[in-house]
């Protein structure tokens, strides 16, 4: 029997199943590994199918940095003197997903963050009690928890007491995914999960609405297993998939460059639609400009190609980048004193526009801006600045430094002209999807004509989790909710 | 038989049909209309239901304005001396939709446009060949031909030549949709098109991925109606549906007044999804701020709560609410001279927030702004308007005016203090979706996995047509697609 990829079969098209399981989970990266094992734990059998060769998914290829607080703090927060209650952490969810944020997947999640970290250390995941304050994106020594978010600026301190909340595996240099991913793999196997690679779940099996199997290939043959409990959908976002890009995300497809695994193809995602469930927030995707470190270039002042100054430059780097793309053509410029002038650690390629010994010297050279925009925008700056205040961005006190003192320079963080160090030869900000499948808090997938589709699940990427935009994102945000929302999607499924 | 609305029903559960016809067309608007006439006149027996008791749909609310130009002009254009060529106009598109765009359709639309209007005249719609060439919304006297869009800005110049190509039927006063609505509706009976009010179409009757028919309900009863050839989706977008809305437009939802017919529900959205269609663009609406008329206010300077200009103000109305609505807050202030101040025609509640002899003592009255942050925009604008120039926005020179005389006054436009005159009692701009199912230009509804979804045609707004955004819309981009595409939508069903 021949179909399309990804369509539904019904269950009267499957003469027999080859074999069958309780729970089938779809994707081995952080969100399914979690789920098998919780399934699995619940005394369900669980079947944990990979399309690659090995585990991991994206958060394999991440710092695996977990947003985690609430509860009056984790123990790694507390141990170190932070106290931080699950209100405080709701209410700075909130302010970062805004209006696009679903209030019970943050409630929930922020009541339970603290427990999650239990159960990542219970792994044997490694965390040390050492805290790196510096405005960082991960460390490059060994500490475990760092600022990940916009929690020291001003805006988001007038709703959320500033609390480091970026929980990372200790190890010197950016090894924390891999780390986690092998301590969950064999959690994973000690638990009795049934891990099959090179296996593409191509089809979900619906008897009468209900999810009740999948089809597989499998050494470019068709299976079909039946779940008795259930199938969660854990095989990533789409940001690989450069049809689906061109369709949700048109507006950033000839800039950005796609940041994942490559199995990020919407598998789950076409899926998950194909047998009832619908997608949201498809439009908003990750971005990152990753001005820092070093930290000091926080003391420059960003600006468009008006010499305006459009977000205050403390922000987080994916905060950095959402009002960056909403720029003019997308370009940027950053003036730094020379006490301050560095080259961006993340950037690989980057011009220096132009120097001078005073502001009027380095715009004649730049040629870019409007006659006495950029002089203007410095003086209003310095005006305020001596007085250490930001009236307009409203920088923390910590990073204003007026630009008085020349020699002065101009870097070029234009989307055009930057290339991150971690993708060379590419172009523009990294970006991932945050669009996907909407779900219930418990990962039960939400039908498009209310209720949800029966005996489905789904959780990471291939749903419209916890993080909805850049605007407001915080690295961890992504792993924590996969892994998370995952583990209650696998608790669920097995207790059908 | 009890199915949940919207589903899809499988050829083997309809028992028996009611009736049946060669197309059916759900909903008449201007797209159904359209649609339903093409096909009958086609040699096609045609059945166009319509949920509400007469035709109309958002076209029949509106101005009927239709965005027209291309081979060298409509005839209107030619008469009234403004050549277009098709390339021009495609030039003009294309830098309105930008990456959002479909160049198919953008071409196709752009191609046929000269020949859509001697259509829309032969069915008896008055034009008057007369232009109205002030910074309007819509005449008030009987002009046909006015400026519908950003033409004349001067971003937009730099990618075509500007042209009015706004046609709305004649008649002092805002009429155009109700006059051709009914040319519309009586061109339909005269074809022998089969109109049937007061009917719901609920489900697509589905035979092995394609489309036979339709359940519709009419007298609260459930009626299957086979359709031979065809089914044409053109019940508009989804803008009154409160679920819909939220789960796309989270973005606009608390501060945004839905602007449509009532039965702007989403219906053939949701139809056209159950039979394997996928909507795009779903995050995308239009807004609108009408700053003018009187056109005299674009002399003002528009500015954010930080003070600081952020669009040309001499755009179009929803180039400026989509600017607008990226600001801070959404909060929005308009500054202008004593020569030029007055009320907005179509904004009914409005606050005069300060007035003074001066900029400065404005400013302290307001108590809004950064200090001197207004009166550093201001003197910056100023110095080159002197020269008639705008370097920052680019604002055209007809429209730049030094405020160097008080007294001066400042106009609170923030969204949440703004009343359309049309939607009385209501807050925040106007907004209707621009998003919905994705297809190709002859209509046919694209299958998420590839193809099309046999014998199911969308146009109008149930679909992402030609305007895809707020930043590039201008008014008659809407009905002029719905109107255009519903034809190719009703040849191309007819033609099976």
């Amino acid at each position: 029997m021949e179909r399309s990829e990804f369509s539904v079969l019904d269950l009267s098209q499957v003469s027999a199943f080859d074999c069958e399981t309780d729970v089938i989970v779809c994707g081995f990266g952080g969100a399914g590994g979690s789920a098998a094992l919780e399934a699995a734990r619940a005394g369900a059998s669980v079947i944990l199918f990979e399309r690659a060769s090995g585990a991991g998914g994206s958060t394999g290829m991440s710092s695996c940095e977990m947003y985690l607080g609430g509860s009056g703090g984790t123990a790694l927060q507390r141990t170190l003197g932070f106290e931080d209650s699950t209100e405080n952490m709701i209410n700075y969810l909130m302010k970062s997903c805004g209006e696009r944020g679903d209030p019970e997947k943050i409630r929930l999640y922020a009541e339970g963050a603290a427990a999650h970290f239990e159960w990542v250390k219970s792994l044997g995941v490694p965390y040390k009690e050492a805290v790196m304050l510096d405005r960082e994106v991960v460390p490059l020594t060994d500490e475990s928890l760092l600022f990940t978010g916009n929690e020291r600026t001003l805006e988001f301190m007038d709703a959320a007491k500033p609390v480091p909340r970026g929980h990372v595996p200790s190890h010197e240099g950016d090894f924390g995914g891999r780390i986690f991913i092998d301590a969950l793999t064999q959690a994973c196997v000690d638990a009795g999960v049934d891990v099959q690679y090179d296996s593409r779940v191509m089809h979900l099996v619906v008897d009468d609405g209900t999810v009740v199997g999948v089809a597989v290939k499998q050494d470019n043959q068709l299976k079909y297993i039946k779940a008795r409990k259930g199938v969660v959908l854990t095989s990533g976002g789409f940001i690989m998939n450069d049809d689906m890009r061109k369709r949700y995300l048109p507006w950033n497809h000839k800039w950005a460059t796609p940041y994942g695994n490559p199995f990020d193809m919407g598998d789950g995602i076409r899926l998950g639609q194909a047998a009832g469930g619908y997608t949201i927030n498809m439009d908003e995707a990750f971005l990152s400009l990753p001005m820092y470190p070093p930290a000091k270039l926080t003391y420059g002042l960003l600006v468009n190609e008006r010499g305006e100054r459009f977000v205050n430059e403390d922000a987080y780097l994916a905060r950095l980048a959402h009002f960056a793309s909403v720029q003019p053509n997308q370009k940027l410029y950053l003036l730094l004193g020379a006490d301050d002038f560095d080259h961006p650690m993340y950037i690989e390629r980057l011009d220096v526009v132009a120097t001078g010994d005073s502001i009027e010297e380095l715009n004649a050279e730049a040629g870019i801006f409007p006659e006495g925009a950029l002089a203007q925008t410095v003086a209003y700056f310095n005006e305020h600045a001596r007085q250490g205040r930001d009236p307009k961005f409203r920088k923390a006190p910590e990073w204003i430094k007026p630009l008085e003192q020349g020699p002065f320079g101009l870097l070029d963080l234009s989307f055009d002209r930057q290339t991150a160090v971690i993708m060379p030869g590419t172009k523009g900000p990294l970006t991932f999807t945050l669009g996907g499948l909407d779900t219930l808090p418990t990962g039960e997938v939400k039908h498009w004509n209310g209720g949800v589709v029966k005996g489905l699940y789904a959780a990471g990427r291939v749903t419209a989790g916890l993080p909805r935009s850049s605007e407001g994102y915080a690295s961890g945000m992504s792993v924590g909710d996969a892994t998370f929302f995952g583990r209650l999607a696998g608790k669920q499924a097995a207790s059908n």
